[in-house]
Parts: structure tokens; sequence; C-alpha cells
């Protein structure tokens, strides 16, 4: 058995079954490798940056890594962005890459450069399986690794010559069980349950704190105390919708998120980081609690949030949630988004809503706090472009249940070849493209700045409608059917359209 | 005068100016910048890849560097694969990219990371511009580095802080003289010319040396030595074409190219680095020109390679490059592709051909041989997804001469947002995209290894055709006419329609 062929074998043997890859000539041993060894699914994307986006959004629906599967140092920064979302959201990924073989690296050929620095910058772990290492040891390290305990991108480097040659054959550890979760200790929780008492405390969730069991918790944790919830500006997965404990967002806007959390006197961070403004302004400061606002860390982001939380809620006493869950009859503030209403009236149970609306998100987000239940996840690590691969990740892990992505024209032009590999694989994705013909978050920077009127530079590089892009076009040049639509009805038919089809369609939603 | 107007002023006056830019919030200053200073033209790309694509084929045009705008550290992970090849192609890049304030970059805002430890990966120099620095000599350095002497990409990271703040002024030194050129030394020409006079000798050409006087050179030392010329397999820029000195290449299979060099008694080296495969192989060295034969340096591939062979052809006395010269009555051997003969026949004199065909390359390389003069712009390091950019920045370049574009398909899908730009920028670029429907280079690879028949992982990454790319409607979806041709005659009749067009055009060639 060659190095190709242990590698796969101990990713499947260690629960990895699915290989997003973008291929290249150094990893032709692995290609054939899935093909002696069974149990690792090959899904090719045409651009490494979808295969990288997609890892992400299968690890944050499966709750398990994927393998990606890219091209030396050039493959791997072209999925790098992702990955750095990927890394930003906690999410698990087994990033194998190709290498030269050893002794070629020293002849500085084209392909040449130094991967293991490019690895470095998004990843828990980096290391190379040498030629004649303990491949299989090396591969169970990396999945290990990037499973936790702080979850995130483990890179395996495998050199050209450790595929094609013959691999000593140990045998591996069974995966080892999940170690207990820690529970606060009881000073702990009685910190948090003293600061979330006092009038205005913010009990604020992130990560695994905003789904499940722990947003259950944290609902009964706020009915008992009287602590408002307030969610990270964007989570991995949040649990939403009709019946659902409601979380408020924080404003992604520095400006109002410091209105926000004004005179709040503390802070309890469940499953959340403490909250800092996305970019510095000259004239606002970067952390957005309070001066004299006490934090109080429950659980760690990585943590186990929702043991953190059931303590938390038990030594209150608090058993009901009622007062602070959506319903019907609480239509959110500012829910008159006509997409967002649209959206809200299409939405069926479980399905998953990818979002990367941007300065459409929070019309939209307020529009469906009522839809039925649904997962949302959001980009995590600030580069745009992670809309249309996580949700093909995510519907590769969800099982035929229903995804619909929400990106601005603007991100989805950056890994737009994400379509082609939902075609291939017939996924039940429903892509909006919610065109406004502009990067529209800058013209709203360029505004605050007060540049105007916007010279020949700015312009230029602000607005896309010149020449306009036409989405249905590049989507049907891609395989997948699509879609213009101009107001709630159309995008209403569209998306019924859509969820009946049970396969890709895009929806270009001019605005 | 801020930090941002300091960079903006100091580019402009050390000679650049193109911005290639794909900002956002870090880079809003910068953009206003350019409205307050004048001289350095904004062109927006969609995907940071095609900022820096354009940027290495425009310094092959010009001969001096553009500048990108990049946001961030994934914006320049973004960009950072055609840096990649920009940096193998010794191409001068000043490449700025936005950072976080300094205070900002310790709160760990979602899109923090390493952006230098990034940048060092393809770089000659980087630095970033600290608030209270003398900006403008860190810009002027920043540009001086990506000229030389070894050309590449030099990044300077501009944190938000260092562009909004008043910056101390100090002034600029004028651009410094180019240094006199280095002319080997006596002994080295003689060993050059004894080495080329040996039966079988061959002079290898590279960067600077396939092109201009130098190649003219070159080939009045062949007439007179006997020597053959061969070039690199790739080169930044390479004229041919009809009454030029023909350069024969070394092929990119290491198997045909040390069948090539076997028995060669002495290779020559006129600004081109030693031969190196590809990739290495089990069975098969990696350096490419046999034992025992010598290696003798005339000019390194950053070096002045014309006055090197200038210097070499005086010490000859090689006067006429006559017996040389490729003429019409000279067909090239394997040149049957009826690609290549429908593009033969409609070159024009002075158009600049982007070459990533891969593996048509050299069949049509072979029907060109002999069509009216033209520069050949290749891909130097190897990673796919230059072509387009590069013909996008080469347009920007070249003044209105026609830019003609061959990409195989599945390299045509990492950067196809170029043509975007071609179309805002209405640029006389014709795309030729050559659609097998595979990643043909690894069916080649697979047939090498013997996987056969192929299993389903194997299939599944080297087959694209499933669905169809339609690039016609890709390319109308953003801005360009397309066609689809199926015939040389077809062919031919496009191209004359784009060459009277002046603006881009995309043509589907299936084969």
């Amino acid at each position: 058995m060659n190095g190709a062929e242990t590698v796969v074998r101990t990713l499947v043997s260690q629960g990895v079954d699915l290989c997003l890859a973008n291929p290249g000539t150094s990893e032709m041993h692995f290609l054939a490798a899935m093909d002696t060894q069974p149990g690792l699914r090959a899904v090719l994307a045409l651009h490494e940056n979808v295969a990288t986006g997609a890892a992400d959004g299968f690890a944050r629906i499966a709750g398990r890594p994927a393998s990606t599967l890219l091209h030396l140092g050039p493959g791997l920064a072209n999925g790098l962005s992702n990955l750095h979302n990927a890394s930003r959201a906690l999410s698990p990924v087994v990033n194998i890459v190709g290498d030269h073989a050893v002794a070629h690296r020293r002849l500085d050929a084209p392909l040449t450069s130094d991967i293991e620095a490019l690895a470095r910058t998004v990843g828990v772990a980096t290391r190379t399986a040498l030629p004649g290492a303990d491949i299989a040891a090396e591969t169970a390290s990396t999945i290990a690794q990037a499973r936790g305990p702080v979850p995130g991108v483990a890179t395996l480097l495998l050199p050209a010559d450790t595929a094609w040659s013959e691999a000593t054959e140990r045998p591996v550890a069974a995966r080892a069980a999940e170690p207990p979760s820690a529970v606060p200790d009881a000073a702990t929780l009685d910190a948090a349950a003293a600061a979330l008492r006092q009038p205005g405390a913010v009990l604020f969730l992130g990560f695994g704190a905003v789904r499940g069991e722990a947003l259950e918790a944290a609902g009964r944790i706020a009915a008992a105390t009287g602590a408002a919830l307030v969610g990270q500006t964007t989570n991995p997965v949040l649990e939403r919708g009709l019946g659902r404990v409601c979380v408020e967002r924080l404003p992604f806007a520095a400006d109002a998120a410091l209105r926000r959390l004004c005179g709040v006197p503390a802070l309890v961070l469940a499953g959340a980081r403490a909250p800092v403004a996305f970019f510095a302004r000259p004239d606002q400061p970067g952390r957005l609690w309070p001066p004299g606002c006490a934090l109080v860390e429950l659980a760690a982001p990585h943590a186990d949030a929702q043991a953190a939380l059931l303590a938390l809620a038990d030594r209150l006493g608090a058993h009901s949630a009622a007062g602070v869950r959506r319903h019907q009859a609480e239509p959110a503030p500012g829910g008159d988004s006509w997409i967002g209403q649209a959206l809200a009236s299409s939405l069926v149970e479980g399905c998953i809503v990818v979002d990367e609306a941007l300065t459409h998100a929070v019309a939209i987000a307020a529009a469906t706090a009522s839809a039925p239940p649904h997962l949302c996840l959001q980009n995590m690590g600030g580069s745009i472009g992670y809309g249309a691969p996580a949700a093909t990740g995510a519907a590769l892990a969800a099982g035929g249940r229903p995804v619909i992505t929400l990106i601005g024209d603007g991100s989805a032009m950056y890994t737009i070849q994400a379509l082609w590999t939902q075609a291939r694989e017939r996924l039940p994705v429903i892509t909006l493209i919610i065109a406004n013909r502009a990067y529209r978050i800058l013209e709203l920077e360029a505004a605050r700045m007060q540049v105007h009127p916007p010279g020949p530079a700015m312009q230029a590089a602000l607005h896309i409608g010149a020449p306009d892009l036409n989405f249905v076009q590049l989507a049907e040049g891609m395989g997948v059917p699509g879609r213009r639509v101009h107001n709630a009805a159309q995008l209403a038919a569209a998306l019924a359209e859509g969820l009946r089809a049970r396969g890709p369609l895009l929806i270009q939603v001019d605005v």
C-alpha cells in the first residue's frame, strides 16, 4: 500500500468520507488511491476556493470534517481565503495539499513555493508527511487536530514521493472518544448569574450557544434573570424562526453596536468572543463593550456552550423560556424587505439559509424572523465569496434538505464557479443573487467618509453595473437554470419552483 | 496630505500610472486619494487574481510595474497564485495591500491574518508602512525593489491609520537611473564561445534573450557556431513569426526534454534557468541536462541578456543570422492543428498571443511559427488561471494592439471574471476557449500511471463535461459577446470579426 492509499484509508477509518478536490499532477496518486480504497467520495470543484468553502459549509452541517485535495502552493493559495473563513468559524477541515517530491523541491521548479508558510496562516496544525514517516499516524494526527480541542484547518502536505512510495504499515489507534465536556466551576456560574441579574445585562451568545439545547437553556436563563440575549454579529450555525428562542443580533456597524451596548453593566460570554469592531475608525474605539462593563466568560467559543448554559440554567432554577420565544404574532421591526417577505413565506422547516446578503442581510433577517424554523449560516471570517461554496458543502451534508443562499452580486462573483459543482452533484441549492450593481457596503463607507461627489477612481471601484452582470446567463453557462425576478410575487414563484425541483436554481433578484 | 495620498503621489512620481484594484473598507482612503492626486488610473477587477494576473501581463508588455490594490490578508490570498506566476516571470509588481489600523490588529477582528507571511511567499520585498514612518520613502523603496536588480513582487502593507493620518512630507529622490548593464567578462565569453563550437551544443535562451536585439544576436551566434537555439519551455515574452530568428522550445514533458538534451555536450545559458522537470517522477531525473554536459552561464535570468549576447556575437565576429530565421517556406513539423492554422492566417503583425493552451499549445505554436511577427506570453509559474488576467493587463499596456488569448476550458474557469474587466475597459482581447471538457493534462498523467480503466474518483476529477460549460453564455453574462465554432473556417471568421470589432470577444472552440 503506498502513501496515498494509506492516507485515504486512514481518512476513512477516522470518519472522513468526503474529499472536495481540485487536483493536479502531484495529486494523481491520491486520486488513484480513492479508487482502490473505498469510502472517500470525490467531489470536484472548478476552483480551490469552492472546495475549501464547501469544506467549511459541510463541517458546519455535518459536525465533522471533510478533506480537501489541493495542488501545491498556488492551489492552496487559491483556496486560502475560504480556509480563513473556516478557521474563524472553528470548522474542522482536513486540508490535504500535494507537494513536489522532496528531492525535487531543491530544483526550484516553477510550481515550488513555501506551502507550509501559507498553511500556517490559517491553520491549527500544519505538517508534511515525509517519505518513510508513519503516514497513517501523521494523517490521524492531522484529523485529530482539525477536530480540536480548538477545531480548525489542519493541513497535511503530501509530497509526491510520499504518495507513490510504499508506506510502512502500522496500526492506527481507533478514533479517540470525545473528551468529557468541561462545565464551568461554581464560582464562574455564580459570577455569571450575579452579572445577568443586573438591569441591562447581556447574555452574549456565539458558536454552539445559538442552537439546540444550548439556545433553549439560554432562553430559560434570560427569562429567569431578565438579561437580554444578544448574539455575535455572525455565527457559524444559528437556529432561528417560529418557536425558537429569539436572539438579537449585534449590529455589524460599530457605531450601532456601541449604541446597543452603551450602559450595559455586564456581558456574560457564552461561546462568544468579546465583541470588537470589524474595522477601526479614526474616531471610534475598537472594543465594543463600554468601559466599566464586566466581562464574564461562561464558555469560550470552542468550548461546550451547551453544558455551560445547562449548568447555569440549573443553578438559576430556570425552567421556562416561554417569554423569549419567537411567535408568529411578533413581526420583527424593520421586516419590510420584499425579498425577506417572499423568503419568509417560502422557507420550509429545517431548511438551511446561507447568508452572504451583506447590506440586505439585516432587513431580510427581520422579515424571516417568524418563518418556519431554519438554520442560518453566516460568514465568520469576513472574506467575501464564502456563500456559494459554503452552500455547496452544506447541501452535501444535509441529506436532501433545501439550501437557500443569499448573496450580493459583488460577493457572488468571487466564487461563482460553485454553481457548476451544484449542477454536477444535483444539489438542492437555490441561489438568490441580490443584484444592486454595486459594492454597496463600500458606498456606505464612502458616504461616511463624506467623499462627495465621488471621483472617477471611487466610482470605478464601487460600481459594478457597467457592463451589467447577467447571472441567469452565468448560471446557465454552468448548467444551473436561472430566473430573474423584480418583485415579491415573482420571487415567491421562483422559490416555489426551486423547492419543487430539488435541484439547483439561481434567481437573480434585481433591486 | 494623508498617508494614502502620499503613496499615490509617490507611485505617480516614480512612473506607476495604473492601479489594478479590488478594494474593501480598509482601502477607501486609497480610493479617495486616487481622486485627489491625479495620474494613477484605477481599473477594477471582480476578483483579486484578475488584478494580480493583469499586473503581470501589464509589466511584460509595458516593461514597468503597475500597482495592485488588495483588501487585507484574504484579498492578498485570493491574488496570490497569479503573484506567484508574476514572481516566476520576474515581472515587476507593486503590490499594495490595505491592513487594519495598527492598534486594531491586536483585537483579532474577523479579517485579521498574517499578511506579511503571505506576501513573503511570493515577494522580493515586503514591508509595512507604519504610521509616522516616511511613507514616501517606503513607497519609493517598494517600487525600486519591484524593479530589481531581480524584478518581482514588492508588497507594501498600508495600515488604515497610515492611510488616513497626516503623513510627514519629505522629498523623495527622483527615480534612480538604471544601473549600467554588466557585460560578461572575457573569460566567460571565451568559455561560452568554446562551448558553443562543440557539435551538438545548445545556446539556451530565456527571459530577455528571446526578443529584440538579444534574439537577433543569438541568431548570429547560432549561425556562426552551429549551436542550436533552444528556448525555455516558457518565457515571459517571446518574439516569433515570419522573419524572426527561430527558437526551438524545450518540451514540457520531462522525458521528451531529456531526449532532446541527451548527448548535448554544453548548454550556454543566456537569460535562462538551467532546465528542470516541472514535476518529479519515480523513474526520472529532475535535472534535464545530461551528466557531463557543461553549463556556462552567459547571463542570469534577470541580467541584461541583450548586452551579453551582443558582446558574444562581437567576440565571435558573428554578423549574420540569415540561416536561422523563420521563412514562409518552412512549415514547422506538427503544424496540422486546425486551430493553429486558422490562427496563423488571422494573426496581425505586432499582436500579442497569451498562451495558456496547455495540451494544445505545441501544435498551435507549430502552426503559427510562420505567422506575421507577434509576441507570445507564457505562464512562468505553472499556476493555471493566468491567461485571461494576463491578457487583460497586456491589453491595458498595448495601446490598442490586439491580444489573443488561448486557454483550455479547465484553466479558463479559474479566472473567468477577467472577461468583465475586458468588457468594462473595452479591451481588444479575443479569448479562445479550447473546450475539450477535461483536465486533459491530467488524463495524460493517468495514462502514464497506467490507471486504466480510471475509477469513479479519477473520472470525477478529470472530466469537466458534465454539466457542459457554455462559455458563450458565461461571456455574455459578463458583457463580452461570444461565438462558438467547430472548424477552421468558422474560427477564422470569428477571429476576423473580433479583430474588426476592436473590443473583447470570446470564441468557444469545441474540440
